[in-house]
């Protein structure tokens, strides 16, 4: 049997491989791999997924060149644990991209966090770079900000941008500015060598990613090795922002602002692959890591429609995400695909496409896409979604189960802290803590991609889903080994007073005393 | 002056006419008019507004060789009176389609109304066959049933369909069956000759009106005249039906089959336009009468989304319109139009494109769209959404006011008719009729599409955007002349009992005595 299993491994190998015009003995070298993860950025801010104003004709044209998936799911609600999951293949709750400080609760890396992506992690750029890829990381990293977290010990060649959030300004004595690194050394601040203004949302940050972009590919394209860019932008993270002259050009005000420069660097992006001749070579992938921010709306938001909720809840509009494929002359053009997809598929994809497999010696939740990119099958697979420590819901073809439910607290929403502005789905959006486990609800996506009306308990569809997806849930609860939780102790003290470069700069900050403690997670 | 402003209507004219290609003497003859308006399809419904499942390749590829609107308006949240505003150019307050029997409340023309279309009224089927047009109606008239009103007194040659709504099956006792018209005589009614299965969905409509549809291209086309077909299909109004080849097929259950099949149909429309050769000298205008009826949600209405609400409601969910306009070679392709366009523009536009002025004798709301759609122009101008008797809102620019809101009363309310599920916007979505002329409720519906987040009042941008809003608002109510009511009175003695042709089939039923009362229009 397990021989029969090797060889059929290997038989699939050979047929991806040849699918995709890579042998075994003087192949041509694997594509290189782009993968552009937006900030927040939401399902329906896309022309191409209706958004009304219609401002990414970039993007617009990439999915009409390319796959575009409607239904491509996020590892989480939230930052970190997304962004950790991407470059795993694993759920944030086998990594340890989750706390256990309270339940249910959402978790990511701001500056006092004390922990990061494990070193037992197997990461993509490092299995890319083993298999002889040049990587490099542009934008956020946000897998941890100590020095053994840094993204060039985890396979990363080179390095620009940032290790947390923008957020700020600060005044370096409570709180440090966060650094912005060129490789291993801070190159300056947010808010003072890389000014965010706050007031007019002028910033020329897009710009310097995009740039990053443009010459890492310029520098990478003729040598013999393929390339990883890994463009981790952020400008329609809060506080949005664009660069000059970008501004007041949308009709959806400053975020809009922040879409339209995002979607022309993409367009400059896919056009510099294509002016060198890279574009059959190349397999580029859009997409976001989590849902849009409605906390933030309607100036510092994007848009999720038609889906319930955003960032932070296990609703639709917190973890669908806008997806597009693009490989010229591999992806057929202008196809959707109805494929569940996920963020973490992008790991093993991109595995599959340097010739690689993923490493066997743990559970990987990503799926090997190409069979859909290449040949338009379709994948039986359920999605789970979690927050924190918990399994709160899952998708099994197009029935999706809540087992949990819960937006945020009374004592939050009170003080216009909001989820889901101008929603309202009694007994599912929920202000306390529901536990359905016994009795899930139950929505029908396609007929109701909204959550807006549960299925009747005593309907025969209800029972028919529930037998579906019962013993997919059953089987992924038996099999799951949480991880050590990273994401429980903060302490000021190991927040980006003093990162590598800083004397140089004459910017070191001295660090308080060390005091760990829980950190707080209010939802 | 006047001889001056008569003088620049004729350049204009010329200009127009000389874009379109068309000339004074021996010039070749006006387009081809095919309007197709759907019932009750949403804004959201179409895989090119963002539909996840994306089932409408026919109607995207229509907006990918022609002009897509994002941001046109129905006249009225409802069937009769936008349907009257669509043939007259006139808002249903002129032309009397609507009532007094309460303040903002919806009417339209169920079996026992008493009144219609006043004959005083110029309709665009007669203009056009006045101007030497073949004309066809296809499907729903919904402008009055009794003998005055009858289509073919309005300039339609032709006529294949019903008065009213496809409501029943009735019992002919208490209320007869709606007939089927074949020009003036009916050919039978729903239910029984033309049946539907409300457990199964099943019907044969959409195809037997596709048919008459593509037999009256097929018969017109190689005449020395031009036709005009009027394509009003109902397959999305509830009960939603879908033919036996459609059914089952959706990923969004019933409402998506019958979804399906009419894009189906409008692709077979197209293709045969192709196939005769006559896409260049046919304009195709693709809209919908309303927005979706998410009282019928889940399972028997469409998608609004992102926008407010649905039928009934003047806000965005009620009166956004899909809209897609296709003429190759004169439309150019893949254009996008934020020109604020109503189907009242149709009016307007079909004459201009038959080479006609509208009527001078009395105010036209609608807008001659060719500059727009020709020469990707765009028309100041503000778009008024009323309900019954009442200006509820008005859009100038970006910047909708409500003057007053209204979703429906409390009493219908709790008893589960909800025009809204799911959305909560506190203080807009009001179940009692508030007033707020005063100070207006404004939205910027690019930031805020879903009409979610109200300017501040005391903000400058609500000033500056009231300063805008105001003098339009003025100047339409002070030139405003209320048209008689039409929709006041019902009597079930004007039901469907004997039309013409009832003799034949031996299908005439007895009116009962006349009782003429005050309609009740509850919402």
């Amino acid at each position: 049997m397990a021989a029969i299993a090797a060889a059929s491994r290997w038989c699939r190998l050979v047929l991806v491989l040849s699918a995709v015009g890579l042998g075994a003995v003087g192949a041509p070298q694997p594509p290189n791999i782009v993968l552009m993860l937006m900030d927040d950025m939401g399902w329906g801010d896309l022309g191409v997924n209706g958004e009304p104003s219609r401002e990414t004709p970039n993007l617009d044209r990439m999915a009409a060149e390319g796959l575009l998936f409607p239904s491509f799911y996020s590892a989480s609600p939230l930052c970190s644990p997304s962004r950790a999951a991407l470059l795993t293949g694993r759920l944030p709750i086998r990594t340890g991209f989750y706390t256990t400080n309270g339940h249910a609760r959402n978790a990511y890396t701001p500056q006092d966090i004390v922990g990061g992506i494990p070193a037992s992690e197997r990461l993509l750029p490092k299995l890319l770079k083993e298999a002889g890829y040049a990587t490099k990381i542009v934008g956020k990293w946000h897998l941890g900000h100590r020095p053994q977290f840094h993204p060039l010990k985890h396979g990363f060649d080179e390095w620009f941008g940032s290790p947390n959030c923008h957020f700020g300004p600060y005044d370096n004595k409570a709180k440090p500015n966060i650094p912005v690194y060129r490789d291993w050394e801070m190159v300056g601040r947010f808010y003072e060598e890389f000014p965010i203004n706050l007031k007019t949302g002028e910033a020329n940050l897009t710009q310097i990613y995009l740039q990053e972009a443009l010459d890492f590919i310029k520098r990478k394209h003729s040598r013999q090795r393929p390339f990883f860019l890994y463009w981790a932008v952020d400008a329609t993270h809060a506080p949005v922002y664009a660069s000059k002259p970008f501004l007041g050009t949308s009709r959806r005000g400053r975020y809009g602002d922040a879409v339209r420069e995002l979607d022309d660097s993409v367009g400059q992006i896919l056009q510099l692959l294509r002016g060198l001749h890279l574009a059959d070579s190349t397999f580029v992938f859009f997409t976001s890591d989590n849902g849009a921010a409605l906390v933030s709306a309607p100036r510092q938001a994007g848009s999720n429609s038609p889906f319930l909720c955003g960032k932070q809840t296990t609703f639709e509009g917190g973890v669908r995400e806008p997806a597009i494929a693009w490989w010229p002359g591999h992806v057929p053009a202008g196809q959707v695909s109805h494929q569940a997809g996920s963020l973490m598929d992008l790991f093993t994809t991109s595995l599959s496409l340097a010739g690689l497999k993923p490493p066997s010696d743990r559970e990987i939740d990503g799926l090997d896409l190409l069979p859909v990119l290449l040949r338009g099958q379709l994948i039986d697979r359920p999605i789970f979604y979690y927050r924190g420590n918990e399994l709160m819901a899952a998708t099994v073809g197009q029935f999706k189960a809540h087992f949990w439910t819960w937006t945020n607290s009374w004592e939050e929403f009170q003080q216009g802290i909001d989820f889901c502005p101008g929603q309202n789905v009694s007994h599912v959006m929920t202000h306390t803590q529901e536990d359905h486990t016994l009795l899930p609800l139950l929505f029908h996506l396609g007929r109701d991609p909204g959550e807006r009306f549960p299925l009747s308990f005593t309907s025969a569809e209800y029972q028919d889903a529930l037998q579906w997806i019962a013993p997919a849930v059953q089987k992924h609860r038996s099999t799951l080994v949480p991880g050590q939780p990273q994401l429980n102790v903060c302490n000021a003290a190991v927040m980006n007073w003093a990162p590598p470069g800083c004397e140089k700069l004459g910017k070191c900050l001295t660090p308080p005393e060390s005091v760990p403690e829980k950190c707080p997670w209010p939802h």
